[in-house]
């Protein structure tokens, strides 16, 4: 068994530990400076606050100050924090980290950087000093996994997306266990894409059930589920044409990280609740204010999707997407909900018929 | 504007005469031997007693008696029987359907018949008499559409899968509607395939919603959608290599007819319930039991597929498909749910990395 660093203690890298104990691993779970109020809970009773949950007592808790000699003898490291701690963990790990270790992230997105769209393993992997550059193939895991349910312990499986097949295989290896299946792929700009885009079209999948909320309609299994599902459907044709678009693989798309991901994403939380709100009739400025602070990544995403648009970092004809175009001009813009269906399942983008 | 008629009166042709009268056709809705009530209903006040609904006033029912007079001068048909009545439905309408009538349908399926699977509009078609036969191209209505919410103007998008082109075009021309748009597509194999499919699919998806419920579970954002999420990626996985295995288009899974159909049909109604009872632990008998007469396509789909996979008229590894092969075990012959997860996302279906 291996010793394993994972830095970054929220929810998603701390419900991580939870398989690599189970599969006999040592871990240690290193909070970064946001992380004191979980780490000191952690020391004190093992509970972890934000999943409300005590975490199995072999996940050893560090301050991120400590991670100088957390990280002596370490086999393996994950990267647990958010898309804007990249930057910094690379930082601290960069001097530590020896040549050839397998890292892994849980940290998903596209980066659009001098006038090119990127995904943050690649990002990751250049913030590295040489030799851990060289030798280091950074993997990203993606796919259906809501880290409240991980760290339950229900059975899902992900994608680990890395370029360097031998290293993606290695790092399956070491995190596989019976309720948690990794599959690897050297698909990273598929799946990074559709880790990014599922927040923004999840916003989208909600819109309905706040649409139908306002006409007075009550939950049930005559709603709008119809659009629901026409949006979900366009939504997948949409993120196959991007993905293409960027230069991965359509496929992934209709797979965990696509259709999947967009699925746990609809059912699961805050991207949910704000798309409903937008549909209510709610402004996004009102929208947001009753989201009372939370992250909500679909308004990254979309914001970033439309500068990559605007700058031609993605050559494609925006109209060619008029789900991700009506989103933005929603949620970024505050334009009414009015979906385009009309101009849903254009030919160019579904292919000729048949 | 056209003069059509819809053959029979259940739930889902009824719902179609909506988008048809708004369209302005002057619309022929005529009931079965099944529908007697439904017919004198509509006649009564213009309810539709399983829709719970009235109807529009434009909408003139009729009796299957009737069939013969109200034929005459009918541009285009609708046939909106059960695939039980398929064949009765051919029998009646043959002898009165003039030579190119356009033609569609919204039962939907895949039918066992010589050792070769075949789908309703090849079969419908070989059954009318001729000049009928060599004159009408058959086409079915697949895609995400609740009969409930089609009839209370929920917008959705729908396929209009036939083997010849003007005919689609000429039935996507007819029925077109703000909230109800329909996409010609020549996949009819990969349409019909995907429309039985989705009923086995969707009672897999379903079952973790009662495991959860079984370990004490309460419903929320935190449950078991993990898994929900790997199932529907894993059934569009299948549902891509069922499609292609029968000569259909795989991007027909990822699509409405799949993606679309598989979603809502998870929101919809008995397929999810029954899916969710057996999740609890019943045995299939228990669950069936349970559904109290309730029509289960899901286990009419399981054993027509399980009977294509033993003759060989589907000509693949049934090992290929472990979601189905474990429904299949679980639905017909009372196997205790088990996900076989270690087997999903196997290289051979899912394609070479990457």
């Amino acid at each position: 068994m291996a010793t394993i660093l994972i830095l970054g203690a929220g929810m998603m890298g701390s419900a991580l530990a939870v398989p690599l104990v189970d599969r006999g691993h040592a871990l240690r779970l290193v909070g970064t400076h946001l992380d004191a109020g979980i780490i000191d809970s952690l020391r004190a009773d093992g509970t972890h606050p934000k999943l409300r949950l005590t975490l199995p007592r072999e996940i050893t808790p560090f301050a991120w100050r400590e991670l100088q000699g957390a990280m002596q003898g370490v086999d393996a490291v994950a990267l647990g924090v958010s898309s804007a701690g990249v930057a910094w963990a690379c930082e601290q790990l960069g001097p530590l980290i020896r040549p050839g270790t397998p890292l892994f992230m849980i940290t998903k997105g596209l980066v659009v950087e001098g006038g090119a769209v990127r995904c943050l393993p690649d990002v990751v992997r250049d913030r590295l000093p040489e030799p851990a550059r060289s030798t280091i193939h950074p993997a990203a895991i993606a796919g259906p996994c809501i880290a409240g349910e991980l760290a339950r312990r229900v059975p899902t499986c992900v994608l680990v997306a890395g370029r360097d097949r031998a290293s993606n295989a290695a790092i399956a290896g070491l995190i596989e266990t019976p309720y948690y299946r990794p599959l690897p792929t050297l698909d990273v700009v598929g799946a990074e894409a559709c880790a990014a885009l599922k927040n923004a079209y999840a916003m989208g999948i909600a819109l309905p059930a706040g649409m139908h909320e306002r006409a007075g309609g009550q939950a049930g299994s005559v709603a709008m589920h119809n659009l629901e599902s026409a949006i979900m459907a366009q939504a997948v044709l949409e993120m196959r044409g991007l993905v293409r678009a960027l230069g991965g693989r359509a496929d992934t798309a209709s797979g965990l990280a696509g259709v999947g991901d967009l699925d746990v994403t609809t059912n699961g939380g805050r991207t949910g609740r704000f798309g409903k709100l937008l549909g209510t009739g709610l402004g996004r400025d009102e929208a947001i204010a009753r989201m009372e602070g939370a992250t909500l990544e679909c308004l990254e995403i979309l914001a970033s999707l439309r500068d990559a648009f605007t700058t031609k970092a993605l050559d494609e004809p925006l109209e060619r997407y008029p789900l991700a175009e009506h989103l933005m001009a929603v949620a970024l813009d505050g334009a009414p909900v009015n979906l385009p269906i009309s101009r849903f399942f254009g030919a160019d983008l579904a292919g000729a018929d048949p």
